[in-house]
């Protein structure tokens, strides 16, 4: 049995960035060496979530634009009078900071078209981080 | 310290079947022999989503119109251009894929009326799976 | 390598109450020992949720509004007829009951700004429990 644990970093384009985890994430499963055990991922920042999604183009703009209509922008928020991004934390809140995958013969338990994914919901392009661990065997 | 992991499969009936996981998720349980742990479950597959709720039936169908008037169906969205089930991702999306709970004296740390559930949101009925890792002593 | 399990208790007052956990599961690290490893945490209950937020009381009252304004109180649900808060178990199952959270260098990997919150969506004040394993060494 061993823990495995690392941090990785990547750079942002801003609002609504979605990231696809899938080769960082694969990465560190096989560099951990982990062939039955379960991977924990969560966002370090609270303008940032963790979800999986069909990455194609067109989901992903359907995705932005109902993140849009569910907590739209500006829309009076209290928390914009001392920052101009209550629908970032907000939309982050919904959604959730963290992602907990199976791994079972040395493999994310993964569907075909199904991407984790790290959503940036930041106001701005800036460097993201993903604290990982990996407990198994 | 152990690591059980294990995928189970169970047949859907469509949009929107709720299926109640607390008898498999106790078998899987019971058979690690995990007293003190964790467990965490993912769904394989990107229109299908984990959470808890009361499994009481008037409340299963609040959630399902919860779902259909925060995504409505064929809302102009772009994935439906190539495939008719933009709603079922966004929807699995915003729910989230993965589950993680306590194990404490052998029992996974649930209240009486909370129920660990899958809810299917693909527009047909299919064979879906979970993945499932208990890791503990 | 090591398993650390412990249920933590506490009063709520009531809808929509926002408790910051971030005291209560740092406590837990240390006393686990564990410098590397992950935490779980669920809800036991179906009214309450676990999400991370900016603990900042303008951005609490935007989520707590944002609940409301998505799914509101008393909107006709079936669930009603038994019981008066239908909502609650929504808004509970629209967030999710648990968070997994890395553990690096003997700390939650979180960010300055970031907070696990439990979400007290019940609709009268009330004594909820958060159950916690630590995995790692």
């Amino acid at each position: 049995m061993q823990v495995f644990a690392e941090t990785f970093q990547f750079q942002t384009e801003g609002e609504i960035d979605i990231i696809d985890l899938t080769h960082e994430l694969d990465k560190l499963v096989s560099k951990s060496g982990v062939k039955k055990g379960m991977l924990t991922a969560n966002v370090i920042g609270s303008t940032g979530a963790l979800t999986a999604i069909e990455f194609e183009s067109g989901v992903l703009d359907d995705f932005r634009k109902l993140l849009e209509k569910l907590v739209p922008k500006g829309a009076g928020y209290k928390h914009d009078r001392i920052d101009s991004n209550a629908h970032s934390h907000l939309r982050a809140s919904l959604l959730g900071p963290s992602l907990s995958l199976a791994i079972h013969d040395g493999r994310l338990q993964l569907g075909t078209w199904q991407q984790p994914v790290f959503v940036c919901l930041d106001v701005r392009p800036r460097s993201r981080r993903i604290a990982v661990t990996i407990i198994g065997e």
